[in-house]
């Protein structure tokens, strides 16, 4: 079986979802990051005499040691460890991972995403460690890393997974600890599995995480207040969500239902938090019965404002919804698999960790994706509404930053990090602005080509007018949550950059053009976009597209390139469309545009059916200079001018509302129809023939 | 998680395959065919007061009294059984069945192809007896069974599952019996499981199966000879094929491979058979071994030719073959299941029976596609010869018939059934003709409509020049196999007529345009052959199409629609393009032209890789009077002149070496560019607006 990953770019993290090979082999893996290095700056040589260790690695020595009388101690684990696992997940499963929660990080000095660390024990205080991490953090780990970590440079050929190197460091009977709240069903089974094949055992821990419990000045846990969100937000109570939960449980003969998703628990209860950077969400787990609901969570964040949103201290009706503490959630778990009133208990299959998974008996598992992920996604006509005016005031955001780089840039003035932040102040001063939905990407030149990229003072590159410059970016917004990408050029592109952007912009437009059926899944929808590079033997390595949420996570179902779960055929399904191209040291071009799916105005109807289509959410325009439109057919073209109509009709009188008066006119001056450029380049080749005809046609008139 | 099925039409049989919502509702199951009854003619009535049963029924009263004995006899089943199942397959589960391997149409009368049936025993001789079977078969199946049956008409509103209806009809401890030769893994899981929960159990026959027990006149097996096929066909030795094999088992640590596929037999070891209809397949089995290869067939059937073919005799080297009998393979898996040197056996997770997978324990099972299925499908440089030199062939022999029916039908001599026998007669004075490859669907008016329509006495109807007239056929060539559908109007087709049939040719047309990757699944492909008809509101609900066999099955991986298994992006894979339109009672257009998967010659090749693309190896003509080019864009109309100047180019001197002068005038006519038409219909309105300018021009040069 195939099992390729496809890489998710386009917002603060990077991340990966399972795919197919239309993204295999080097594409999927990001290039790693061509660094300006300042003079002397070097990578850690662990063989040198003596080794050279950057100062920017953290000396792990003395953690090691005392991690290791951990191991040792039979406190944590129920005998001694030869191998601890240290993931870079938190309980929750989350893709933003607060600070508390980096013990991989912590332990090893390796900051970023993606990471797994094991330490081994030899018994007399000695052992090994190795991180695991992907191409994008190869030189990072080089800086970050100290001589007692070995490098495991994930996917190159030679590298043993950790399963395999666990295997040849661990004698017979080996014993491997891990903290079962850190890590999927799936994750486990894959530890578990393989290990018992080679007579060694994965264990839980049962005494604590032993990271935490070295770690002296780990911070503490969020007091964040909880927000509220009311009904001209979210377009439907808490209450009646839990009875269509309810339904959805009742379908699936369920009794019961954990939760354990941080958005899905906000969502559902109508409320959010700030524990985590970027997402509005807070830690919570939430199990739903049919007549009771109950939150687990810090209860000293139970304001009198949520007391009154939640109507807490009501003791009858199924709308009663209790407050429990928030680490009594397994025990919560355990009690409904002792219940025999309880048959079937409902938890997610990819997003249960097995600390939850494992308190629940086989014979009442029901192991499905969980039934708000699906109606999460599709949303009300409230939410609707809400990231339409979103993203009109982002697009005002927007907008003026472009037309202030127009200016800033050729005086030199702006670098990436610089041009960042005023767009941050730029979103700020919109109405409902509650920070930014993800760390903003903005790459000059051949940062662009680092999909991951996040400007550092280390990699930071002045926008010149002879670069391309790519800015994908985002705003947490009351009413919605925000996500767009533009790439634009301030001076002259050259014929290749125009020809790329052209196939990009061409990709996202056949998306945009497409019409499907009811209930079809990303994949099916997936090629469209990628079918103009592909037809140029070009390509990119990332997924085309994300589910984002109403004010809630940056990231969520469904995906282009899913095939299971949420299909993206549903009315009300918002998902970005985002293609790009990126040649590796010189320059990235994406085009990141939301799109909302609705009934498509077909000229029939087959036995009566109705067909979707997208309509674009984003509305920033397309940077002309940048686009070839002889390259472009005629429905794309129809499409491009309809668009820019509608950024000027809806964007413009925004602006004026705002009394931005010089961004109205710049916007007026940059999505004047397109109709006029495509016919004096576009349409030369055609047009030329005609004018020969003509030529041939008068000369006949006039004799 | 989602199931729905997608009907793969195209060949003699019909075929579900599982996919996804793109063909979800009514348009998944065909429509009921509406034949033309004879006076008189009307399906049972079992209410009725005596019962109506038509004289086309069978008599299964006594049959269901010996066959009920048989369920209460010790001889069969382990104790006495309350219900036996029996299943339409075959113990190789083919697609298409030997008539002595029809055992649910001989006990219930029941032909065609889908259909399941379940007997039940009361213990005193009574008991009820019901037959499952989809939409297309609910007239057929009142026609032919008696009123000892209950017809179950799947998927429709109320009618319960084989398994609900065996749980509400059976008390306590029911057991129910079934022959697991006939079953696929998951289809006894799918029976197994639910009745376990229910405290109901599913058993095996130890005693053979109680139909051929009672079927007095059952067909003897078939003793057709076996055929070699030497190197020019194959291209590749079987000596060669397996050492490949043998390679492919290494990597998955198998130390055996058993295969139950009949096509893939008889592919490893380059021989044919006739023991089943259309498909030139023999009864047998495969086991590998690293250094065994032994087949279970009809040793009657080694002829001499055989013999030296495979060097039979020979005692020592991994090349030698040895040949047992065909009932000896489950003894043989036993053996293999018991010898401690074989530490896995890898069976095919889909093809294989429960009766052979019984065999293999839990520790020894590798549970995977058999990797026959993916080496078949990528056909090498000799065999994607063939399959074109046999297209063209068969190609001549079409023309000729639609030449000759454009003569013959304003005449009103030609029926489905004439016309179809004549196109076969054609194709028989083809050189290396073996027979059909199916049964041709060969469909008039609304026949056309009913997507697995194959004439018969009752339902023919005469192809006249006020009808749609859609054939789909194809032959067995030694060098390949084909299948080609066209549609035609010999009189005035409508304006609906012509869009549909229009949209149905820039679907394939769109699909042959396709660039893709390496490795792709079919069901990143399929979108795009649907899309113009989803563009107008319109689809069609089965397949958009499959693979074929080099002189073997007609069916076989891959397909638009999969997403594992054997991926559409290997060079050298052939598929079917066949999108459709079917306006129920009224007309059925198909377009299917075989492809072949190439690399693409693109403008740039990012990181060195190449992509792939589609050839056409089909080269019939499309009707000029039927395509509306004004809604074509450039790109397909560029396609389709490239396409029809191929077609004269390749079959033009067949046809001329074939001295078949007056259809190679015919092809002539028939392949002009098309780009003349476009010009007089397609490009009207530009070119009207192009005629203004000129004249406007014009009176300015003339000033």
């Amino acid at each position: 079986m195939h099992s390729a990953i496809i890489l998710l770019i386009c917002a603060g993290a990077v991340f990966l979802v399972s795919g197919d090979p239309v993204s295999e082999g080097d594409g999927v893996h990001p290039r790693s990051p061509r660094v300006k290095r300042a003079p002397g700056d070097s990578e850690r040589d662990c063989t040198a005499t003596p080794p050279y260790i950057p100062p920017t690695a953290k000396d792990t020595t003395d953690l090691l040691r005392r991690l290791r009388q951990g191991m040792q101690s039979s406190a944590y684990f129920a005998g001694s460890i030869q191998a601890y696992i240290i993931p870079a997940g938190d309980a929750h499963l989350s893709e933003y991972i607060s600070e508390r929660d980096q013990r991989r990080a912590f332990i090893s000095g390796l900051s970023g995403s993606s990471g797994t660390a094991v330490v081994t024990n030899d018994g007399s205080g000695g052992g090994k460690a190795a991180v695991w991490t992907d191409s994008r953090y190869f030189l990072q780990a080089e800086q970050q890393l100290d001589c007692n970590w070995i490098l495991m440079r994930q996917y190159e050929e030679g590298v043993p997974t950790i399963v395999e190197w666990l295997v040849s460091e661990l004698g017979p009977g080996g014993r491997v600890g891990i903290d079962p709240h850190l890590v999927s069903i799936s994750t486990w089974q894959g530890y578990a599995d393989p290990l018992e094949a080679d007579g060694k055992v994965l264990i839980e821990s049962s005494g604590g995480n032993l990271i935490d419990a070295i770690w002296d000045d780990r911070p503490p846990p969020s007091t964040a207040p909880l927000i509220t969100q009311g009904l001209n937000y979210t377009g439907k109570s808490w209450e009646d969500k839990i009875t269509d939960i309810r339904e959805k449980m009742s379908e699936q003969n369920a009794d019961a239902l954990v939760l354990t998703k941080l958005d899905e628990v906000a969502w559902l209860v109508n409320l959010r938090g700030s524990d985590v950077p970027f997402n509005p969400v807070f830690f919570a787990y939430a199990i739903v019965t049919a007549n009771t609901a109950v939150l687990y969570l810090d209860t000293n964040k139970v304001t009198d404002d949520v007391r009154s949103h939640l109507r807490l201290g009501c003791t009858t009706g199924v709308s009663c919804v209790q407050v429990e503490a928030y680490d009594t959630l397994l025990s919560a778990v355990e009690a409904l698999a002792a219940d025999s009133g309880i048959r079937k208990i409902w938890i997610s299959s990819a997003s249960t960790t097995y600390a939850v998974f494992s308190k629940v008996p086989e014979s009442k598992q029901i192991l499905d994706a969980s039934p708000v992920m699906k109606m999460k996604s599709k949303k009300n006509a409230v939410e609707q509404q809400g990231l339409k005016n979103a993203h009109i005031r982002d697009a005002v955001a927007k907008c003026e930053y472009l037309m202030w780089l127009e200016d800033a840039v050729p005086r030199g003035s702006v670098t990436e990090i610089s041009g960042a932040d005023y767009l941050q102040q730029l979103r700020s001063r919109q109405r409902d602005y509650m920070g930014l939905s993800f760390a903003a990407i903005s790459a000059s030149g051949p940062n662009g080509a680092v999909v991951h990229y996040r400007p550092s003072e280390e990699t930071n590159r002045p926008i010149t007018t002879s670069d391309v410059y790519l800015i994908d970016s985002g705003g947490q917004y009351k009413d919605g949550t925000t996500d767009v990408t533009r790439t634009v050029h301030f001076g002259q592109p050259t014929d290749y950059q125009r020809e790329t952007y052209t196939l990009v912009l061409m990709g996202a437009i056949n998306e945009f053009l497409q019409v499907f059926k009811q209930g079809t899944f990303g994949i099916r929808l997936d090629q469209a976009a990628r079918a103009p590079l592909f037809s140029y033997g070009l390509e990119y390595g990332h997924g085309t597209g994300h589910g984002l949420g109403s004010f809630l996570n940056v990231h969520e179902d469904p995906y282009f390139g899913g095939s299971a779960g949420v299909p993206v055929g549903e009315v009300g399904t918002f998902i970005t469309i985002e293609p790009g191209y990126y040649e590796d040291g010189q320059f990235g071009i994406r085009l990141e545009t939301l799109a909302m799916v609705k009934e498509a105005d077909t000229k029939y109807n087959f036995n009566g059916r109705t067909y979707l289509t997208f309509e674009p959410v984003t509305l920033v325009p397309f940077q002309e200079k940048m686009i070839k439109f002889d390259m472009m057919n005629e429905n794309q073209l129809t499409w491009l001018n309809d668009y820019h109509r509608k950024v000027r009709e809806t964007i413009g009188p925004e602006l004026q509302r705002q009394g931005k008066n010089d961004v109205y006119d710049w916007l007026m001056k940059n999505t004047q129809s397109f109709e006029t450029s495509r016919i004096s380049s576009g349409a030369k080749a055609a047009s030329s023939v005609f004018l020969l005809a003509i030529a041939a046609m008068c000369s006949v008139f006039s004799t």
